[in-house]
């Protein structure tokens, strides 16, 4: 795959990675960063994650061949429909949000027709660091990226975007928008609210008694609360799904424990053991 | 410190690396392994971890300095009154369970008087993985060891463990044995039960869909479920309290997101990002 011009509509750690990967790997001939911030998208440029820059999104993809939206989930709808109206009608727009339903909602009737294509995506990289300053251009080697189209999605424009972020190294998954919010609010966005709670609920006095486990546990409480305050809104339901099949499992924890049943306990820890064990 | 004799009760993965770590610092010039299965305990010497074995604690003990149980934590009791009957007056007793106000509970009125002395201990080291073969000389290095003395303990005794952990690289607190159980409720036993249950609910057709971060908030559910079972019965008191607080926190956040509240939810956010930020 070469593209002459990719635009990455929000140069943060994400949007960041995608810059220095497709141009440490010659995907792109030009990179073209589209941010608020002057300076920050400067820093950028002068570090090699993107070759120029704008302020505007239409001015940013106007001569685009691929863009990839990378701002937040409660953005990321706006950004690609300005994005989709600015590019030229060959052009293919995917973001990197971690919620899809949202944006299917969002766009729904609000696509121009004869356009630019828009096809969701999730790369599955990330981490609880922020801005370009931390991108890397192998975030996405051998990670999964979710390719999210619906029944109304272009399927070349499908293509293309499976083609670009295989270019990247990363492993395609392709899913129904509204199956990967329900699969995400388990795997993703639960143990998020899970290690913030453990992490909030800790007296701050006790936390020299700490060792691996609870660093590992709570890494990810250090995450952005902006950030992630708009995932969980994006993808409410799914989440409050996920969160009360938690609470239900941690309330058969607590009957265990009252009971003072140790086969139950065993058992109930036997099986987070067998789920864990699968992942390796 | 020069210990002539070192006795480990249980060579498992904590009192293999008690073994390793006392012999590559040259703090023990024999190191006596005690356990139940002949054929670890040989494996063990043969890897260097111990010098030489029996399966009776009394015989075990006989001639032993020191003293380090490291069995499971419903065993220790029992198996720090046999080490107590069976070593010398001279030899101080410790162990390395990861609940102290059992041992002081069921030890109550029960050590004989002129004997040997008894001091808790709990190194804040350990992993998911099980077994000698997992043993590191380096473990305990820049660890925490909590030493849990009672108003009767000898003091003497308790800086002979104090300097015993010190001298296999680990930093010392002293802590009440029961406010030791409180906090490590919070931040041990409480990130353990957690992470079991995320992964306990999580449908395992959607682990391809995770990332690092799931990784790292359920990594220590791959944890012995018998071991562990047994910690959540020794401190339930505290884990039941550390739990109740802990589903009053995730109800918070039901209620924040419930009622699409953006400020509440970014500040529960970043109320756990503040603790866990402390930890660096």
């Amino acid at each position: 795959m070469q593209i002459d011009q990719l635009t990455i509509v929000g140069v943060g750690l994400i949007g960041g990675s995608v810059g220095l990967a497709a141009k440490s790997r010659g995907l792109a001939k030009r990179v073209v960063g589209v941010g608020r911030d002057e300076r920050t998208l400067s820093r950028a440029a002068a570090g090699g994650v993107i070759d120029s820059f704008t302020t505007t999104i239409a001015e940013g993809v106007a001569a685009a061949d691929v863009v990839v939206v990378c701002t937040p989930v409660d953005r990321v709808a706006a950004d690609v429909l300005t994005a989709v109206r600015g590019a030229p009608p060959r052009a293919v727009v995917t973001d990197a949000g971690s919620t899809k339903g949202n944006v299917v909602r969002e766009l729904a009737g609000q696509m121009p027709a004869g356009g630019a294509h828009f096809v969701g995506s999730h790369p599955l990289a990330g981490s609880e660091k922020k801005g370009a300053a931390f991108a890397k251009a192998d975030l996405f080697q051998d990670r999964v990226v979710v390719v999210t189209p619906t029944a109304d999605t272009d399927p070349e424009a499908v293509s293309v975007v499976d083609l670009f972020w295989l270019s990247l190294g990363a492993r395609v998954v392709r899913m129904d928008p509204f199956e990967h919010d329900s699969a995400l609010a388990f795997t993703s966005h639960l143990p998020h609210a899970a290690a913030s709670g453990l992490a909030g609920v800790t007296p701050p006095g006790w936390l020299n008694l700490t060792a691996g486990g609870f660093r590992d546990t709570t890494r990810i409480a250090a995450g952005d609360p902006d950030l992630w305050a708009a995932i969980f809104e994006a993808n409410r339901d799914a989440t409050l799904a996920a969160l009360d099949a938690f609470t239900g499992r941690m309330a058969e924890f607590r009957a265990a424990l009252v009971q003072g049943d140790r086969d139950k306990l065993v058992k109930w820890l036997a099986d987070g053991k067998r789920v864990r064990d699968t992942l390796g």
